[in-house]
C-alpha cells in the first residue's frame, strides 16, 4: 500500500473517513514515527478535532485506544445560491445539517440585496441551533455561475447580472473565518460523493437553465487549468432534426441551446404546450403528457450524444443526473441511456451507473458544507490550529 | 504549502524531481520529524538510490549535506512495440538512454515470434551499454492497444491480433524484476511530461492507424474506472459534407473512421492521389501537394471538433499531438486549432498551447523508461529496497 502524508490535517482526514481507528493504524498508513504520529494526535485533541474513545481489540498486549473524530468541534455554514432561491445551513464538521432555512430570491437583484438576504437567514439558523458567529469555522457558498476558486469572484456568470468580480467572501467577513466558494456543480458534485470521501470517478450533470458538469477525479474536484473544467453547455451538438439555433453565447447549436430547461420551454410552446416555465413542462412529462414526454426524451438523447463522447474519453465509474429538468427522470434518463450505451465503447460502458440524484435539494446543501469542512480542514488551517 | 507523504519513495521522488536537496529540505516538504526524514534517508543510501554531496549554501551555521538521486543505481530496459517495429532502449534511473536499438516487426505476427524478437534486442542493448540482466530493476513496454494494466494482457486489441489476454510481462521472466505494460499513448504522455514532473493537466493525442489520448492529471496518468480513459477514436463525429463512414467497430462515423491515418489513406486514392501508405499521403503534404495539405487539414478540423469538446470539459493546460499523421505538422494543427479555437470556451482556450510533439521517436522509450521508474521507484518497491 502506497504511503500517505502524515500532517495533521492528513492524520484526521483518516480517522474522519473511517481508515483509521487508532495511532497504530494512522503509524500503518502513513509510515511515519509512532512518536511523529503521537504528538500530531495530541496537537488534534488539543484542538478538539479529536477525542478518545475506548479501548479497541487487540490480537495480543494492551488495546489500542480508538480515536474519534469530534464533529462538534466547531460549525459550518452552508449557503447553496440559486436563481430564484438561496438555502442556507448550519452543519457540523461531518456535514449533518443542525438547522437549514430557505427564501425566494432573484438572483438578478445583483449581490448587495442578495447577499444581505443570506447574512439574515445565516443569523436565523445560527440561532435556531443556539449558536453564535464565533462558533463558525468556515462558510461554503455554491453560485449557479463560473467562479474563480481562489478569490471566490464569479467570473462573467452569464445568468448572474452585477455580479461578475464581486468579491462573495467579503459578505462573510462576520465570521472572521475562510469562506470557500464554488460553481453550483462542483458544489453538488462533492454532495454526491457524500461524507465518506469515496475515491471514485465521477460526474455530476445539471441540467437546469444552463447545462453544467462537476468533475471528480479519485473523490476530489477537478478543475482544470483555468478551473473551467465541467463547462459542457457549449459544447457543439447536432441536433436529429439538422436545424440550427442560435446560443445565449453567439454560437450555434450549443448543448444548452438544444437540450438546456429554457430550450426545454421553448420547443414545448413551439409544440403547443399550454406551458409558462420549464417546471411546468417537467411536471407535464411526470404526469404522462405524451409530448412533453418525447420532449423530455429528445432532451435526454442529445445531452446522450455529449456524455458518451466524453464516458469513451473520461470512463466515469458513476454519472449523477441534476437541476430542474433532471426531476423528470425516466424520460430523461431514456434518451440519455439510449445514445450512451450506444455510443460508448462497451468497456467503459460495462459498469457505468448512469442515475438521476435521489437527493438533490440536500446535495447543494451538503456539498456547500463538505467543501467548506474538506478545505479548513486541510493541511494548513489544520496545523495552525492544532500547534 | 500542503505536505506530502514522508515514505522513502516520496522522499527519493523529491530529490529525484529537483525539489528538495537536503534532510532540511525534506522535513519542510514533508512535515516529518527530523529523526524519520534521516532514517529513511540512511536506508536509500544504502540502496544507493540516493548519494552525499558537497556542503550546501547555509544562512547561518553548518551547512546542510546535498543529497543527489544515484541514477546509476540501476538500469531499466525501455520496449516501444509498434505495429511496424520495436525500439528496445537500456536507461538509467533518470530515463538517460544508455544504448538504444530498432528493428521491423509485424505485430500481426503475434506475441511469439514478436516477443521472441523484443528479448533478443534487450539482450542485445544492454552487451552494447557493457550491463547484464542482474542489472535491470526494471521493464516497462507501450504497445499499440488497450492494456489491462494491473495485469500486463492486452484486451481485445484491434490492431493486435492473437494478443489479446497474453501475459505480456512474462517474456521478461529471466529480469527477475517488475514488468510494467500500458498502453502506447500513456506510455507517450509521460514521454512527453519528461522526467522534472510537471504538475500540469495535459492531453496527447496520437494519430496513427488509430486516434487515441493519453490523459495527464497533475503530472499522472489518469486511467478512469476500467482504465480505457482517452479512448476518443470512437467519438461519434459529423463530417462536414455529410457522408457516412462505417468503423471497423461497426458503428457509424467515428473519429478514426472519419480522420485517422487509414481514412486519410482512403480518402487520398479517392482524390485520385498515386499513393499507397498513409506515410506518402503525409510527404506529400509535407512537400506542399495542394489536394494533400487539404485532405490533412480536414482530418485536423474533424479532430478539432472533438477537441474542442473535451477543451471545455477537460480545460488541459497543453495538448501535444503526435503518431504518423501528427508529422504532417502545420496543415494538421491548422485544421485542429480551428476548430478547437472557433468552438471552445474563450476562459479554457485562452491559454491553451496545441502543438506537434518535438520528438515523438523519444517520447515512446523515454515514456516507457519513466513508467517503469515511477513504478518501481514508488513507495512500495523503494520501501522493500531500502530496508
Amino acid at each position: 500500500m502506497a504511503h500517505t502524508s502524515a500532517s495533521a490535517g492528513a492524520l484526521l482526514r483518516h480517522v474522519r473517513t473511517g481508515r483509521a481507528r487508532s495511532r497504530a493504524d494512522l503509524v500503518a498508513l502513513t509510515g511515519a514515527s509512532r512518536n511523529t504520529v503521537s504528538a500530531k494526535v495530541d496537537q488534534l485533541i488539543a484542538a478538539r478535532l479529536l477525542e478518545e474513545g475506548g479501548r479497541g481489540w487487540s490480537t495480543g498486549g494492551r488495546p489500542p485506544t480508538i480515536l474519534q473524530f469530534n464533529s462538534g468541534a466547531g460549525c459550518v455554514l452552508a449557503v447553496d445560491l440559486g436563481v430564484t432561491s438561496v438555502d442556507v445551513a448550519v452543519t457540523d464538521l461531518s456535514a449533518r445539517i443542525l438547522a437549514t432555512v430557505g427564501h425566494p430570491i432573484d438572483i438578478a437583484d445583483g449581490p448587495g440585496p442578495v447577499l444581505t438576504e443570506v447574512d439574515r437567514l445565516a443569523q436565523e439558523v445560527l440561532a435556531e441551533a443556539g449558536l453564535t458567529p464565533g462558533d463558525v469555522c468556515a462558510v461554503g457558498v455554491g453560485v449557479p455561475g463560473p467562479v474563480e476558486f481562489s478569490t471566490g469572484r464569479p467570473s462573467h456568470p452569464p445568468i448572474m447580472p452585477g455580479w461578475h468580480d464581486h468579491p462573495i467572501p467579503s459578505a462573510f467577513a462576520r465570521y472572521e473565518c475562510p469562506v470557500y466558494v464554488d460553481n453550483d456543480v462542483n458544489v453538488m458534485a462533492l454532495g454526491e460523493i457524500g461524507v465518506e470521501g469515496s475515491v471514485q470517478d465521477l460526474l455530476v450533470v445539471k441540467v437546469g437553465t444552463g447545462i453544467g458538469c462537476g468533475v471528480i477525479v479519485e473523490g476530489r474536484v477537478y478543475r482544470g487549468a483555468q478551473g473551467s473544467a465541467g463547462d459542457i453547455g457549449h459544447i457543439s451538438v447536432h441536433p436529429p432534426d439538422g436545424r440550427t439555433v442560435v446560443c445565449r453565447c453567439g454560437n450555434e447549436n450549443c448543448l444548452e441551446a438544444i437540450a438546456g430547461g429554457g430550450a426545454l420551454l421553448r420547443d414545448a410552446v413551439a409544440a403547443g404546450l399550454d406551458v409558462a416555465t420549464t417546471r411546468e413542462v417537467v411536471e407535464l412529462a411526470v404526469q404522462g403528457d405524451g409530448s412533453a414526454l418525447e420532449l423530455v426524451r429528445d432532451a435526454g438523447r442529445t445531452i446522450g450524444t455529449v456524455l458518451a463522447a466524453l464516458v469513451n474519453f473520461f470512463n466515469p465509474h458513476r454519472i449523477v443526473m441534476t437541476g430542474g429538468v433532471a426531476q423528470a427522470g425516466a424520460p430523461l434518463l431514456a434518451g440519455i441511456r439510449e445514445a450512451v450505451y450506444g455510443r460508448s465503447m462497451p468497456l467503459a460502458a460495462r459498469a457505468l451507473e448512469i442515475t438521476v440524484s435521489d437527493a438533490p435539494e440536500r446535495s447543494g446543501r451538503v456539498g456547500a458544507a463538505l467543501m467548506a469542512i474538506e478545505e479548513f480542514l486541510d493541511e494548513d488551517s489544520v496545523q495552525s490550529l492544532a500547534r
